[in-house]
């Protein structure tokens, strides 16, 4: 692996160190710098304190080809990010014309009043190479110095994400004669990591030298990482594919897609290829599902709507379950859940209906149905099926994999239409 | 600040570097260590690579009083936290006959069969104090070398949180003689981060010295994060709460809740006070506010259900919004998200409905109606009030401000009645 470019992302903010805000500006910057071959090598938090801020900046110089800070721009006296950088590259404060138009422009499209402290935004270390912000007043900034590159970018996500995409994404590929490095992500569900290890085993032990593979569990799912370096995509992608084509029949079952797939990208897929619509009664999961759907941009081609029954009364006028059922075997049984799933699709009159109902937790649990005691079930014009999930005591992990357990329920479905 | 208790939170692993996966851990970490006095000086992320891991140990080791680690303790081959350990200590590794018993039923209790490599799980380097994590096989560890103490944890987020909150914090609070940090967080919405910091700037500046403020902007609000650090639990406290009783006159209208309060929880609370039942129509959010209100224990006291109208048809037959209004002025109208918060308010027989209706984006804009174009309502006994919003471009922030907004209008009307 020569001429690896080494990247090193410094968050600044008390706010990450102390947990107030979950960074998720990290895992994006990671995946952009690794699809453009430049490999991430470290990431720091640190505080809203200039030396500690010098300190990791002189630390990831030694570190790094290339240094992306995040956070500590906004006109506010706790962020000290542009002041720290003047200290750190020895330079003074000019304020940026271009940076001041913007701002000013800014403003005046919203109609509201500029303040000093928006104006010092335009205020930039002298070495600075402003890179325009379309969607903040807070500058992005690109330096040389010591033949490394520093970025600097604001830490509201979707600020910084459009500076990466059109500014210094485009820069930085124009910087750097980079190898390159791919991965090839198969998704996997409803296998444990240790079986998957055991059942593939032998494929791992006689992966060729440059490919690595890492095991990625997620909640109800494990993803297989295959990684390769080198300088002919074209060759790399072939080696990938060929790694694939062996292990694929090993754990074929299991594999729901590839790469950035998704359970509902994959459901979306299949009912866009079978001409089918879905509709889903959700008790138990109270609207996640659905919104996992509806994330999907263009899902409303083939998603018509739910039904969110957390109330008995709701489950009986709205899905037509019987009082009878209720009485007889209780909200969280399998003849509701069957009833919900036939339910919601006859309501709303789409081909498929999803359903889940069960006790999320904390409270509600009884010894014949503790919580995490949760059915699912899937009605297609063929048959409704059912399935008892025993999950566990934590509430936002039991709606997730509930989630994800009825999507690939409706996935399998979906596969014998 | 005297005797500072400093710790530094590692996390090992590729997928995180190459952002894979998103790092929930280390935000609740600092929480956590937040909470009991313990000051989160910095994060760092690393490879999978012993070197590496070592460098950060050393490194942290300068830095940190205790060093806590997650990650790479899977079954698999890619995590080598142990072995790294083992070198970092200069010790061997053991066989825990206490952690061969946990892992031994685990196995026996779901029935499944253990591998070599589920046995090896059981391996500890010599030095450690073994930590019992009751929801996986990969152990807790707790070192303590040359004055300070190393934590190694599993990665997957409740295992982490389980041995956390049940065995590290109680040895941590025994081990240390620390400090108070107390934080106090103003929670607002619908005010921008520099009018926020000009109307309160004279509280700002005439703040006492041990009290720090921080701005923390997140989608629709700010936070003000008061803190201050000293031995006295109780008269910290009294200090932050006379700082709030002088800045909230100036900000009332835009104060929401404090520290962990969400808008989901305040209006659940405010529901729940006042006896009243919740309904919602969702068009363009999808189930997103359904999830958002459903993710909190006990909503279905007050939380009755939902209908999620993606499509026109279900907005017409579950909702009763009439086809002339959906022909003369659209599904994103006011005329139609009133129709559908008063529907759903009297379909599911609840005291009060709120709706949305919109262009979530990507796709759906038209010169009219760009994407962001988007109507909320919310219907009770007294009238029905709704607000067009202008949102921006990004499918996902759309559906994430519009719950924050009809969630916010929700408040607002509750808190009328």
């Amino acid at each position: 692996m020569t001429n690896t470019i080494r990247a090193e992302v410094i968050t600044i903010g008390d706010e990450i160190l102390f947990g107030q805000i979950t960074d998720t500006n990290t895992a994006w910057l990671g995946t952009e710098l690794t699809n453009i071959g430049i490999r991430v090598v470290r990431k720091s938090s640190v505080g809203d304190q200039a030396n500690v801020i010098l300190d990791v900046l002189h630390e990831a110089h030694q570190r790094a080809d290339v240094i992306i800070l995040t956070g500590g721009l906004g006109p506010t006296k706790d962020d000290i990010t542009k002041k720290t950088l003047c200290t750190y590259f020895g330079v003074g404060m000019v304020r940026n014309e271009e940076a001041l138009a913007l701002v000013t422009s800014f403003f005046v499209k919203r109609g509201r009043e500029m303040t000093d402290l928006n104006r010092g935004q335009a205020d930039l270390p002298a070495n600075a190479v402003y890179m325009q912000n379309d969607w903040g007043t807070a500058p992005g900034m690109w330096f040389e110095h010591e033949g490394r590159v520093y970025v600097s970018l604001p830490g509201v996500p979707f600020e910084m994400k459009h500076l990466m995409t059109n500014r210094i994404l485009p820069k930085l590929r124009g910087h750097f004669n980079r190898p390159v490095i791919k991965h090839k992500m198969i998704r996997t569900v409803g296998i444990g990591e240790s079986f998957l290890a055991e059942r593939i085993e032998a494929w791992e032990d006689a992966l060729p030298d440059p490919i690595k593979l890492a095991y990625l569990p997620s909640f109800g799912g494990v993803k297989l990482r295959l990684t390769t370096t080198g300088n002919d995509e074209a060759i790399l992608d072939q080696q990938l594919a060929e790694q694939v084509e062996k292990v694929l029949p090993l754990i074929e079952k299991n594999v729901f897609g590839f790469d950035n797939d998704e359970l509902e990208t994959v459901v979306g897929r299949l009912l866009s290829e079978k001409g089918l619509t879905l509709s889903i009664a959700e008790s138990c999961t109270g609207g996640y599902v659905s919104s996992q759907i509806t994330k999907i941009p263009g899902s409303s081609a083939y998603f018509w709507g739910s039904v969110v029954s957390y109330s008995n009364i709701v489950k009986v006028n709205q899905l037509g379950v019987t009082p009878e059922t209720l009485d007889q075997f209780g909200a969280v049984s399998e003849e509701t859940v069957r009833q919900m799933a036939e339910g919601v699709r006859k309501a709303l009159g789409t081909n498929v209906g999803i359903a889940t109902s069960g006790i999320a937790g904390p409270d509600g649990g009884t010894p014949d149905k503790p919580v995490g005691t949760i059915w699912i079930a899937c009605s297609t014009d063929e048959r409704t099926v059912a399935r008892l999930l025993k999950l566990g005591q934590y509430r936002d992990q039991n709606i997730q994999l509930t989630s994800t357990y009825v999507l690939n329920m409706l996935r399998e479905e979906l596969l014998t239409l």
